[in-house]
């Protein structure tokens, strides 16, 4: 099953600023290889279910033994049957529309 | 690592009506045996990592298999390594302190 | 417009517990009056779009009063025109099912 | 109070594809004059509460009077009293840590 999900990990109790939290995870999913796409509230993913799920839990891992004692995070998950789309498609699909009638 | 979440499957292309799909979602989350409480806009379930993700990557199966030809799903995620908390111990905190200083 | 939504403020940079936090904003919550529901991640609300929005920026401003420097929130938000519908009417119309073939 | 969100509207019951109710969103967040940015899951918008407020009811609206009798979102808000921060500073956060720790 082929999953495109949005991954917005929030650790807490490590006060103000999570950038080294969240460059942490960046490391993590650049080194799955799946393909992504960081934005300013999160970052797409997009591989098999069992992969992309592997990093979310990698992350969570990692995050902690880094010293953050908790973690909240908001995931959306997107799996479809009737045909194949990437997440370059999902935004392709929504700017030719725009292209077409603005 | 135990996780607390709250699941919210959404169906596509079936139809304005999704409490079908909703419904046997809720039977995949029984049929596991985790502690679960559903609300008006999901389900918070309880247990280990691999265990509650088995049971999300289920609902998606489940869910296509019903005919949905797409699915869209927001889940919420908490872990905690500085102590145990169960999802009433998370609402009993907050309820306490209701009490004490409505 | 009627709405129905799920509400989860995360204050960060005010330790590992947010409990006196998500107390503060249950008390925003009971004050105005909307029909609501509080589980182990969010809490429901139900009302006319501007009255359940101001909710939510009253509890931002509640909680950076208290002097959390930094807030993320996670909402789950419907609106439908076919039909009037309840949070009490969604959760009936999925236990139903359930009670009808279990 | 400045707020940061990603947005994400799924309207329910218009079939399969969403495409031309995200399009007509894109246009109503273009419109706004405010800063956004599309991803594959999602739009991330920034300014004042009450504008980016507006523009998420006006998004329902829109896709409602298109014929959508249900619409599902999730948003993600981020406020702070601690500092500035634009969304393309919250991703330069980031990417300067991986540059340097790569």
């Amino acid at each position: 099953m082929h999953v495109i999900i949005d991954l917005c990990v929030v650790p807490l109790g490590v006060g103000v600023s999570v950038s080294p939290q969240i460059a942490a995870c960046q490391r993590v999913i650049q080194a799955s290889g799946l393909e992504h796409h960081m934005h300013a509230y999160g970052t797409n993913i997009e591989g098999s279910w069992d992969e992309v799920m592997a990093v979310v839990k990698r992350c969570h891992e990692v995050v902690h033994e880094m010293g953050a004692p908790r973690i909240t995070t908001t995931i959306k998950l997107g799996t479809r049957t009737d045909r194949e789309q990437s997440m370059s498609d999902k935004v392709e699909s929504v700017e030719s529309r725009l292209r077409d009638s603005p």
